[in-house]
């Protein structure tokens, strides 16, 4: 893509009212835009990288054999009623609506009624067990503080996953794929060596439920980590009982801040039995559903991703979540790319030439061909954070080496056209 | 992928409380379920179809040099006060609700007012101009009458770009560009031959708006349709004017009842003046950009399909947008496709082979592999609806000859694995 085609400008200044250091840089980059507190559009360079990171979820929840469905924003009153989550009392992130035509609705901050509902058309027999069923849908949260950007938005977009068993057995088998999936998933992402399996408590049916943490120092929540092990507790649990169960002791453990970037949780039969969602066993024997429900926030990683791998320049954007492979920058004036490509200037010509190579091999080229000084496209490619940025000046081919400097570790390599093409497919 | 990891299943009577054919047949077929009139969640298959019509209206608004976006749900009220379209008295259509921290909001039924005010930011010289932006996001309408199944929903996915220009001219220019992108999009979804550009009045900057309406007895609409000229009015601008303007005579045009799938508005400075977006000329000049916005209903060009491309046993959907290529239907008791596979039946260890040999060759198949009998499995097929049906028997395995079934046309091709690999690569 061409950058005179993204409308999104990059700022010098830090946005008014943002206290958090996502929103402030991706703001500042031109990934999302604030409408109002908590609430947060993403333009084309951060919806890039979201779907970036839905595309590694999905397949994690592909190869669980899970199917992908979207359940609806509105909901319906009476479902949450009956599992006494409807009352302000008992809930208090409710946004609600009204019907013109009579009648309170609700937005969903989650679904486990909606998808337990659902699931009674289609489950009555253990033959219709186990499933696992997830979407990656809008949730809308009357949050009272907003101020950490897009880790903690009223509306933003949530991975959620059920899974329906004929036992406890068969989610705990499940449970664990699960929790191997979500491993895999924060490691493809790049927040692998950060992120840890911390013991959460787990409610009425089950002893503990797990997060996912990842330290930073803008989280909000208390772990305490044993890093030799890679395992966590929260505060929840953190007692003689649980430390001896897990094999860990106190002096091992040490407090850091980090944010919760995904959970899972065993639901029994929490919602089934409530809602009436039940199957016959074998022997015409009927009983409810075994539930699990597993969560992960695809823009509260992207807002992690901006707190824990940025720098004073900017954003730094792990490979496989980047909104481009490559920044490829042309310096001096005559930028235009359009029209006859017999008059366009050599620099023009070659830097299109290695754009067209480098997008035929695979490869997302953000082609900055803005009219523009050098110091401030520079700036604006360490501000945007893609993994490579390549330069094409005069000067570059002339001396035919080109400079391509690793975002991350700012490692520069002088290649000609040649070793480019080469080292990059 | 197989249908026994598909938990829809499928009914042989109309849901109850549904009039409209589009929701009675979806839902029959388990495509989509109903939360509430006019609420409708996709199901795995729905949600194939759904992605399928998105990614053809992607790639089209990618071909104008369209960007895409995703903005919010939940929208400030301020915006709309200024254009005059927050109290209910001028939009009867609202769905608002309260923040817990004090405030009225409301949940976008369109986006004009937003991205008017996003592009503020990005937008100060008519060097930034010309920009064309674009989402595919949910809006949210507070209908009164909620019968018509997908085709007008409460909650549902729409496609909006908006274009934002230095002048008149630049827009109709643009203009002419998106009325061509439409004609190709309903052409390639495979409703070109029954959608129809439809006049219709321009409001205040422009003398005309158009419409896209497609012919179908569940239309709500009615235009007046030349056949032969492939053109059509509205209602609204069925005068002696327009007629000699356009060249057309009132005796060769029919009534026809039709759905609207789409429309495309001039709307000048409607927005950008009363929000503020201005741009500077050449000369320093001060002027409010020039606008234009462009809708299209995917979730209701879905419904217009179950509509109209229905016959009496089910969904019959066009290639281009069916949930799969191909419906592999197993016939016989023993259908069990893991495990070990020399363990298997003849007939499973062919189907499988030749279900791998399909999706290796890029067809995306649905094998129905699920226990049940073969009348209950073709009746399955035929609601359904993929463009083609292959059946796998112990009978047909002898005979070395498959059967292929065309959908639409019920045509049918007898033919062996090689034949029936080579006809679908």
């Amino acid at each position: 893509m061409f950058q005179s085609q993204l409308f999104s400008k990059t700022r010098r200044e830090d946005p008014k009212g943002e206290v958090s250091q996502n929103a402030k840089l991706l703001i500042r980059a031109g990934f999302i835009h604030k409408e109002m507190a908590g609430v947060y559009s993403y333009l084309p360079l951060g919806l890039r990288v979201l779907n970036k990171i839905n595309d590694i979820i999905r397949k994690e929840m592909d190869a669980l054999g899970a199917v992908e469905l979207e359940l609806t924003a509105l909901q319906n009153p009476l479902l949450y009623e009956k599992t006494d989550r409807w009352s302000g009392d008992k809930v208090d992130i409710w946004f609600k609506t009204e019907l013109q035509t009579g009648g309170e609705l609700g937005l969903g901050f989650t679904h486990e009624e909606a998808i337990t509902e659902l699931l009674k058309n289609h489950v009555s027999s253990y033959k219709d067990l186990p499933r696992a069923i997830y979407q990656i849908q809008t949730k809308f949260r009357n949050e009272t503080r907003a101020k950490s950007g897009i880790l903690r938005g009223r509306e933003f977009l949530m991975k959620d996953l059920y899974s329906f068993h004929v036992s406890e057995e068969d989610l705990d088998n499940f449970y664990d794929k699960v929790k191997g999936a979500y491993e895999r998933i924060f490691e493809r992402i790049g927040l692998g060596d950060s992120t840890y399996i911390t013991f959460a408590s787990g409610g009425v049916f089950s002893k503990y439920s797990h997060e996912f943490q990842t330290l930073s120092e803008a989280g909000e929540d208390l772990i305490y980590l044993s890093e030799g092990k890679k395992l966590a507790v929260n505060k929840e649990v953190l007692n003689d009982e649980t430390l001896s169960e897990l094999g860990l002791s106190r002096e091992e453990l040490s407090e850091k801040k980090s944010i919760e970037v995904g959970n899972i949780f065993k639901l029994g039969t929490r919602f089934s039995q409530p809602l009436g969602l039940y199957f016959k066993d074998e022997k015409g024997g009927s009983w409810p559903v075994v539930m699990g429900c597993y969560g992960l926030g695809p823009a509260r990683i992207m807002g992690v991703i901006a707190e824990i791998k940025s720098d004073n320049k900017g954003l730094v954007w792990p490979r496989a979540v980047a909104p481009f492979d490559i920044h490829l920058v042309i310096l001096g004036k005559e930028v235009e790319l359009s029209g006859d490509r017999e008059a366009l200037t050599e620099t023009a010509k070659t830097a299109l030439e290695i754009y067209e190579e480098l997008t035929a091999s695979g490869k997302e080229v953000l082609c900055d061909d803005r009219d523009l000084s050098a110091g401030e496209k520079l700036a604006d490619a360490d501000l945007l954070g893609i993994p490579f940025r390549l330069v094409i000046s005069d000067s570059a081919i002339k001396k035919g080496k080109f400079e391509l400097v690793d975002r991350a570790t700012g490692e520069i390599e002088y290649l000609s056209e040649a070793e480019l093409l080469n080292k990059v497919r």
